[in-house]
C-alpha cells in the first residue's frame, strides 16, 4: 500500500478501495482497456471529494474522476505514469431538488441518468438526454463529456440542458455555480469551460439540470431512400412543417441494416423496396396521436410524391415503433458479433454527409477491398458512427495497424469536410494523440493555457485529452 | 498624436481615426457614459485586427473592442487608466457565406444584427436572435455579450445560436474555430469561453450561426391577471400543450402599462379589466394561422375557467398583434420621459419571481415611499427589468446616491433568490465594482486565472467586467 494513502482514509465519508478484488471493477472499461489505481475513494458529500483533492494536491498524487465507467474513449480508466487515485462519483448521488414551477432538478453527479429520467417523469416532466448506456452511466460523466445520444436534435447534447454546475477544483475549493437561471450574464461561462473537459479542469459534482413537457404522442417511421443528400433535404423538409418536433433522424445504410436484422434473424426489412439507405424517424406532439401522424404522413407523402424518398412505413402500433427502434439499438450488438471492428464517431456539416461519405467509401474499399464498412448515426445532427468490419469469413484479419490506417483515412476525410473527430464520445486517451493533427497550435495552446490556469500541477486526469508538458511528445497509447 | 500610434496606420487595410471630431460618435454610449481613446482603428480584415493586436502588445497599448455601441453596461466605451485604442469591427461586416441544408451562415462580427436576419431570410430561414437595437448593433457585439431579446424562450440565447468562432487572441494570432457542427468534442468549448466575456479574453472576428425553418403563422394575445405565480403556471401549462411553440411570454405591471398607455396618449388598455399584471403572449405555429390561434385560445380558455387569469385578448389581425406589441417595445421611451431612472435587468428561477417581487416592493417603498416601481421583462427566461421612476411631480427627485442605495436592496434580493444581477446586459463597468459582493471569492479567481492565462497582460479591455489586478481594489466608478 502506498505510504500517502495512510492518512486519506479519515479524510473523507465514503468507502476507500485498496485490495485488487474491489477496485478491479473500476478499472477496466467498456473497450476492455484496463488501467491502474493505487486506490479507489468513494466519497458520499461534496465536502468529501474536496478533502480527496486538498490530499491530492498536498501529496502530489493524480487524480482520475470516474462516473459509470461506460465511456468509449479511453478517459475513464486511469492509464497513468503518476500514482493515482480513482475517484468514483457513484456515492454521491441524490436528486437534491425538484423544481416543477422552474422546471428545474439538482443532481449529484453519481446519480444514473436513468434515475434523473425518473425524478423528471416524478413531476410529469422530461428531462430529453437518452444514451444506450442510460441505465449505467452517471449524469456527471454526461456532463463531463458531454453526452450526446437520440434527443440532441430536439433537445441539445447535455451541454445543452445543464443550467448550472457545483464543481470542485484542482486546489480542493468548492465552485457553487449551481443557479437554476435561463439567463444569466455575470461573467465567464465557467459552466461551459467544465462541461467537455473531460474531468481535466475540476471534478463536476452536482448539476441544475433542465426540465421540459413531456411529449403527449409519438409517430415513428421508417424510409427508404437511395442518396443522403435527400435525406437532408427531408430533415429541412420535416422540420420546417413540424416547427422542429422531430425528435429522431437516424440513418443506417443497407449494409447496416442487414448486419443487424441477419444478427435478430428477423427474415424481413420493415422497408420493402430494397433501398441503399434507410432512415428512422419519429415526431413528437403535444396535441395527440392524430397530430404527430398527421405530420408524419403529409411530410413523407409529399416526399414519396417528388420522388426524395423511395418506400416509407408509419409504425402502426408502439410494438411496431418498438420493433423499428430495436434495429438501430442493436447495432452494437451486431457489430460486436462479427469479430474485431474499428469504429469512428465523427461529425460533419450536414450538406457535406453525401461527399464526405463518397470519398471515404471509395477510400476505404481502394485501401482494404475486403472489409465491409457500415455507416449509421444521428443525421440530424450531422454525427455519423462508421465501423470498418472484418471481412465475413476472417473475423480476425483487421489488426491494430489496420485500425491505425483506417482511422486516419477516415479522420483526414472528416478533417477535409471541416468535421470533428469526436462527436460525442471525446477524446479520452483514445484520440489524444490524434488531435495535434487535426487541431491548430493556437487551439491546443490555448486549451494547453487553461488547463495550466486550473489545474498548474495537472492532478486531473493527466494525459486524458491532453498530454502533460513532460510527457514525451512522440508518446503514443 | 501619441508616439505610438505613428507606425499602426500602415499596419493594416481599413481607417485609423484620430482627429477628436472623427473619434467622438464611438466614445459615447447609450447610456451618455463618455470615454477616451488616442485612434479609433476600423479594420476590414481579420488579418488587420490581428496586425493591429501584435501592435498592441509591442507597444503596451490597451484594446477596447467595440461593435454596434449599443451596450447598456458601460462596456463599449474605454474609460482606461491606460492608452487605449477602439478597436471598432464596423467595415469587417461581411456575410462570408450561407449553407441552407446545414441552416448555418458565417458572418463576420461587425454584421448589423438585422442584416443577418436579413441574410437568413433570403435563404428562406430565421435567425431568431431580435432585440430592440437590432438596426444597430453587430453580431460580433450580440456574441461578445451573450446578448438575449424577445425570442430566448423558444430558441435560447445568442450562445445558443453560434456553432463556431473565429477570434483574434491577446497575441494578434487568428483562431480558426469557425466549425459548422450541431456535435462536437474535441476539447475544452472555446467558443462558449469567448462568449459571453464581453472582448476581455480575445477579439471576435466571425461566427457560425444557427439557422430555423420560418415560423408560418403567429398568434399573439394580451392577458390581465393578479398574481405572477399564476403566470407562472399558465406558461408551463401553454409551453405542455403547444409543445414548447411559445415564442414569447413578456410580464408587465399594471403600473409600467399605465405609463406606456399615458406615454403613447392611448385612451384604454386592450385588456378591459383592471388587473395587477399583463402578459403579452406569442405562439408560432407551422401549420398554419388556424392552429397557431387554436393552441393559444384553448389555453387560455381553460386558464380562464380555472380562475388562473382574469381577461384575455387574441388579436384578430396583424395590426391588433403590432399594437400589443407596440405596448412592450415602446417601455423606454415611456420611462425616459419621466426623468432619471434607475434600471435593473436580473435574473430568477420562475419559481422564485413571485417572492422576489414582493420582497422588492415592500423594501423599496419602505425606503423610497414615493418613487414608483415598474416591473417588465420576459417571464419566461424569468428574466425582470425593474425600475425606480421619480416621483411624477418631481423628475429629480432620486440622486446617485439614491441610485446605488436602490441597487443594493434589489440585488441583495436577487441575490437572495439565487438570481443574477445581469441577465442579458452583462457587467461591462457599470455592474463591475458589484461583482465581489455576489459572486463567491472562488469564482471571481477562476476568472481572474482565466483571463491571466488568455490576455497576461490585460490589453483586452482592462477594467471591464474584472478590475486589472494593478487597481486599488477599493476602485469605484
Amino acid at each position: 500500500v502506498n505510504p500517502a494513502l495512510a492518512d486519506l482514509n479519515g479524510l473523507f465519508a465514503g468507502r476507500l478501495l485498496v485490495d485488487e478484488a474491489d477496485k478491479a471493477p473500476f478499472l477496466v472499461d467498456w473497450l476492455k482497456l484496463k488501467g491502474d489505481a493505487i486506490a479507489v475513494a468513494m466519497p458520499e458529500t461534496t465536502e468529501g471529494v474536496a478533502a480527496i483533492l486538498r490530499w491530492a494536491a498536498r501529496t502530489g498524487t493524480a487524480i482520475a474522476p470516474q462516473g459509470g465507467n461506460t465511456g468509449l474513449a479511453g478517459g475513464s480508466v486511469p492509464q497513468l505514469a503518476r500514482p493515482t487515485v480513482l475517484l468514483s462519483l457513484k456515492r454521491l448521488n441524490r436528486i437534491r431538488s425538484v423544481d416543477a414551477v422552474n422546471s428545474t432538478l439538482v443532481a449529484e453527479a453519481g446519480c444514473l441518468l436513468a434515475d434523473v429520467q425518473a425524478a423528471a417523469a416524478e413531476a410529469a416532466r422530461l428531462f430529453p438526454l437518452s444514451l444506450a448506456a442510460e441505465g449505467s452511466c452517471t449524469i456527471g460523466g454526461n456532463l463531463a463529456c458531454n453526452a450526446g445520444g437520440t434527443a440532441v436534435l430536439r433537445y441539445g447534447t447535455a451541454r445543452e440542458l445543464c443550467l448550472g454546475l457545483e464543481v470542485v477544483t484542482a486546489d480542493g475549493e468548492i465552485w457553487n455555480g449551481l443557479n437554476a437561471l435561463r439567463k444569466n450574464n455575470t461573467g465567464y461561462s465557467l459552466r461551459d469551460l467544465f462541461i467537455g473537459s473531460e474531468g481535466t479542469l475540476g471534478v463536476i459534482t452536482a448539476a441544475v439540470l433542465k426540465l421540459f413537457p413531456k411529449p403527449r404522442a409519438r409517430a415513428t417511421a421508417m424510409v427508404g431512400l437511395d442518396r443522403v443528400e435527400q435525406a437532408a433535404l427531408l430533415l429541412a423538409a420535416l422540420q420546417s412543417r413540424s416547427g422542429g418536433a422531430i425528435t429522431t433522424f437516424e440513418l443506417m445504410s443497407a449494409r447496416a441494416l442487414a448486419l443487424v436484422l441477419a444478427h435478430l434473424r428477423q427474415t424481413q426489412s420493415p422497408v420493402e423496396s430494397a433501398c441503399r439507405w434507410y432512415l428512422l424517424i419519429e415526431v413528437s406532439d403535444q396535441q395527440g396521436e392524430d397530430a404527430a401522424a398527421a405530420t408524419l404522413e403529409e411530410g413523407l407523402a409529399a416526399a414519396l410524391e417528388s420522388g426524395q424518398i423511395k418506400d416509407a412505413v408509419i409504425a402502426s402500433s408502439l410494438s411496431q415503433a418498438a420493433s423499428f427502434w430495436r434495429l438501430r439499438e442493436s447495432m452494437n450488438e451486431a457489430q460486436a458479433a462479427t469479430g474485431k471492428v474499428v469504429k469512428h464517431d465523427v461529425s460533419l456539416p450536414i450538406s457535406a454527409l453525401d461527399p464526405f461519405i463518397a470519398g471515404v467509401d471509395a477510400a476505404l474499399s481502394a485501401q482494404f477491398p475486403d472489409a465491409r464498412t457500415i455507416i449509421y448515426g444521428h443525421l440530424g445532427d450531422g454525427n455519423l458512427h462508421l465501423s470498418a468490419l472484418p471481412p465475413e469469413r476472417d473475423p480476425h484479419r483487421l489488426q491494430p495497424r489496420d485500425g491505425a490506417l483506417i482511422n486516419r483515412i477516415v479522420h483526414d476525410l472528416v478533417h477535409e469536410y471541416g468535421g470533428a473527430i469526436s462527436a460525442e464520445h471525446g477524446i479520452g486517451t483514445l484520440r489524444r494523440d490524434e488531435l495535434p493533427r487535426y487541431k491548430s497550435e493556437i487551439e491546443l495552446k490555448l486549451m494547453r493555457r487553461i488547463k495550466t490556469a486550473l489545474d498548474p500541477d495537472w492532478t486531473l486526469n493527466p494525459g486524458v485529452l491532453l498530454a502533460p508538458p513532460d510527457w514525451p511528445t512522440d508518446r503514443s497509447f
